[in-house]
């Protein structure tokens, strides 16, 4: 099962809707334009489907290994890898002055969809090290990002993030590790990290650790962490690699998926670091930083979906059960039983919303950074930060479903693993876990996303999807209007009652209780808005003979399939939404049966 | 993680809410009453807890292996199974006169909920032998019920039911094996078999296979197939075997998850078989006992949600991080974050109404047979009917979302292998699959079950949902009356508007667009309504100072929990299930980019 990207929904996903033409009048991208686009989805999309796609399932049968302190990727990867920065891969959005190409992060995403679709076991080396080189961007010396940035940069070196302990996962406050200075301004770091991702490998000479830990004179809890760099090779002066650091990894994990990221056990026995950003600033360091990192994250969701939907599609395509209601075949593909097109259609509907909802997160973060006045500024990050958590998690729980739905099309074939499908359900089972689990996008969406401004970014979106619905009224008639006009209302209403409970001290486990609901019905219906800007966009292009006219008649139908199966339950999230922490307090260990 | 069969709730589900007591009055189950219920939910819980449960890790390890033409057992399984039998398990709900217990089919569902949470791959060979049992009991000669039930009965050999070809899968009228006549009575079966659960084995001295193939003379299609039955071993006129028969397993598939269970490819070279029932009937045959099988499915959808929803509430008493909103405790157990609570809460509810789903189509199975009047039986038939695919189809949906949850809820440790959390995910995947896809059961539901009585069966659940409606009005007020009360419009609305588009040929395609979402809406709220059932018969107990207070609390909150989270969707699904086939068929090739 070959992978193909698709290169043409992304372009149009990153044109039509997430509206990547705006970071040009910034001014702050020189070297971006529509033709630089679509040559480098182009070339994304290549890399992905000859080198990564190929080892993908190699990749999850013979993993990567541990054995005497060290890890070995799995056979091919580090091949991958330098193809892939040599390629230019790693440094695509990153700054020009630090060897980067400067192109807009939602680019880059749109291009890393392609990745994780194709690998997602690759793709986590390259994305972890997008987010250390960020952390140092941001944070860091002039030394480390004169010594250090441009050889993450060109991809020479990888960088991994090292946050969780045994009893600090969710709670990072609870971290214990910790930094002692040494004198020279250097810290001798001791502590054991876990789930950490390409924490070692043979792919690269040199791995930069990214390491939170404490100085020994730091206040307990979130205010005394701080951020340290750690070279698993020291550095000289003249930036040859000198002694091996005192950390190493002492085992990886065994599992479910992603079989080829080695996800390290990691000692830190005295090891050498340096201090990045303000002591104790650690932690607020690192979640300048998680935005890009949550986005990511999303970005995977959307590829493995991608993949799942491809490789069930080609079968639905090439498996015969049964006659065809609507051709009277006998013995068709059962892609023309209905619930299978069904299944097929949500599946693609999904996907492709959730695609435009992290891609416009992307075009956010770029216009944080580098629109014109602080005003619009501040707009863009109050949009950032309100999209990010769900771009994270309702992004990744479709990449679970939408890879669940893939096996189930497969029927028995499905659940054999030498067909491929199986090894998207276990790998998408990740996505909604790290990088902060789900439960906590929905925790950071209602308790600081939501609020930190008053409410006005949120009040900002739906103001633009009401202004979408006037066009949508153009478009359609009847329901798959309805249907947008009660998902806004039923966001509006969510909003508005959530602001008001946050208001009320007492009322706070009736927040709590309504996160997760509340991430959902906000998922679903900025989804729809994504899917009926497309489909406006494509009538637009169909008008003006502008495009495959069967593809964009696609993009028509598949607003309305969506308004069918995900915007006609938007308004019924409100139920689970004010629930209330009473009911759930009432649940008790004994009504739980424990 | 021990497993702890929920033999409080199985027995409250049965009695309750499922309303198993109205069996005793057919006088057909001499030998049960409340105490052997006890009795026996409380001796298979033991032996799950005891015996199956410490297996299951280890087996999903090992696996069952194949090699020279056998498959054995994954270690301790074979002996297991001997346990089993000797315990008089497999033949519980068998009659008395084949060597049973001749207790409710009820009963033994609930019992072997147990063995399928305990260890899934396991239950699967006493499952599939039973569907065996039944065929011969319902079609087979008197010759194979006296040499062949007693043996499958009392558990000396078990039964595997061959019925997948490669080209012939959900389309069983594709199948190409063939059966010609010896002269002698006996026929000669040759053909190829795929996806033979537990085909081949070494627990068991012998194997009845029964297996669908054709005669020379049959027509093509459906209706041109036979069931037959082969011997592993030949089986001399005393009893005795004989010489080992002409098939043998090629191979075992490499699975996603219940690696224990052999998935065998079955070639059948000449072998000597008897024709079970009346020639070209076979289908109609394997049909007759197909009920009893897919409800088995469902349960066990129930089993392996029950055994995940146990580990992630063990996990989630165990693990702390971070402060209580309720006791502000801090680094507080994760079960009282309030969004770890309500995952946990609807984990429950689901498998709760799942369970009582499951055990009420068995209570209707046992009174379609048994009840006193053809009236009687015909209408528990028709509940049985129609019951049927909801059973399977909603509640292993509900075990591979549960198992999921499961997963989450445990973070990072959720993804590695060692947890166990992730193998209910890996083994919940096929109960969708197997036994008619959860697609095919939703268009019998549509296509048949619904109308087969022109939506008679369905007007009777309808009218009793409206009467407990009014005692949950007693019970309740506010919202958890009013979701009942919409939902029931819901299911009505969408009943009868299915039953219109069924009279018009034309409609068809829309008939099998709402197949799946209507499915869903029926488990949604016929769930809904066991546990509002199971809510007023706790607050009867309650009132009547009848058992554990907290417990009983805990069924009145379940169902207000179930009511927000689930219930208040129902109504919202009418919009999926009115999408219209002709939406989907816009959905082309080039619109889903192929």
């Amino acid at each position: 099962m070959p992978y193909r990207a698709p290169v043409r929904d992304l372009a149009f996903s990153l044109t039509a809707v997430a509206g990547i033409d705006q970071v040009t009048a910034t001014g702050a991208f020189p070297d971006y334009d529509g033709d630089v686009l679509a040559a480098v989805l182009e070339a994304a999309g290549q890399f992905s489907e000859g080198v990564l796609a190929p080892l993908n399932r190699p990749g999850d049968l013979a993993g990567a290994q541990y054995a005497n302190g060290a890890v070995t990727a799995a056979p091919g990867f580090a091949d991958a890898y330098r193809q892939f920065a040599e390629g230019g891969w790693t440094g695509l959005a990153a700054p020009v002055h630090a060897g980067g190409q400067g192109l807009p992060k939602a680019l880059e995403l749109a291009a890393f969809e392609t990745v994780h679709a194709a690998n997602m076991a690759f793709g986590l080396c390259p994305m972890l090290s997008l987010a250390a080189i960020e952390a140092i961007e941001e944070h860091g010396t002039e030394h480390q990002k004169t010594a250090y940035l441009p050889r993450m940069v060109s991809g020479e070196w990888t960088g991994a993030m090292c946050l969780t302990e045994p009893q600090a996962g969710s709670d990072l406050g609870a971290l214990t590790s910790t930094a002692t200075p040494n004198g020279d301004g250097t810290y001798s770091l001791t502590g054991q990290k876990i789930y950490i991702t390409w924490g070692d490998h043979d792919a690269t000479d040199n791995i930069v650790h990214l390491v939170l830990a404490r100085l020994p004179d730091a206040p307990a809890g979130p205010k005394g962490i701080s951020l340290f760099l750690a070279n698993k090779y020291l550095v000289n002066v003249d930036g040859t690699l000198g002694d091996r650091n005192g950390f190493r990894p002492v085992g990886i994990e065994h599992k479910l998926g992603i079989h080829a990221s080695p996800t390290c056990v990691m000692q830190y026995e005295g090891a050498t670091a340096e201090l990045v950003g303000r002591p104790n600033e650690g932690l607020a360091h690192m979640f300048t930083m998680m935005n890009a990192a949550r986005v990511g994250v999303g970005v995977e969701g959307v590829g493995i979906a991608e993949m799942a939907y491809q490789h069930a599609l080609a079968y639905a395509l090439d498996r015969r059960q049964g006659r065809s209601i609507w051709t009277g075949e006998a013995n068709a593909p059962i892609f023309d039983h209905p619930d299978v097109r069904r299944t097929l259609s949500v599946m693609k509907a999904r996907i492709e919303a959730a695609r435009a909802i992290c891609l416009s997160t992307g075009v956010a973060a770029d216009m944080a950074r580098h629109a014109g006045t602080d005003d619009e500024r501040r707009f863009w990050k109050g949009r950032e930060d309100l999209f990010t958590p769900i771009a994270k998690a309702w992004s990744t729980d479709m990449g679970v479903d939408v890879a669940s739905q893939g096996v189930q099309i497969h029927g028995g074939m499905g659940f054999v693993e030498e067909t491929g499908a199986a090894q998207y359900y276990r790998d998408a089972r990740i996505a909604p876990i790290y990088e902060g689990t789900n439960g906590i996008q929905a925790m950071d969406l209602v308790g600081r996303k939501l609020s930190q401004d008053g409410g006005a970014s949120a009040r900002a979106v739906i103001a633009e999807m009401k202004a979408t619905l006037v066009e949508v009224a153009r478009l359609y008639a009847g329901k798959p209007v309805e249907r947008f006009a009660t998902a806004i209302t039923a966001v509006e209403d969510a909003t508005l009652w959530l602001l008001d409970a946050k208001a009320d001290p007492a009322r706070g486990s009736d927040v709590l209780a309504a996160a997760a609901p509340y991430l959902t019905l906000m998922g679903d219906v900025i989804g729809g808005w994504m899917l009926a800007k497309g489909a406006l966009a494509a009538k637009a292009r169909l008008d003006a003979r502008d495009g495959d006219p069967a593809w964009l008649e696609g993009k028509i139908a598949l607003y309305e399939v969506y308004a069918a199966n995900i915007l006609g339950h938007a308004s019924s999230r409100l139920a689970a939404i004010g629930q209330g922490g009473d009911l759930l307090q009432r649940m008790s260990r004994e009504a739980l049966g424990a």
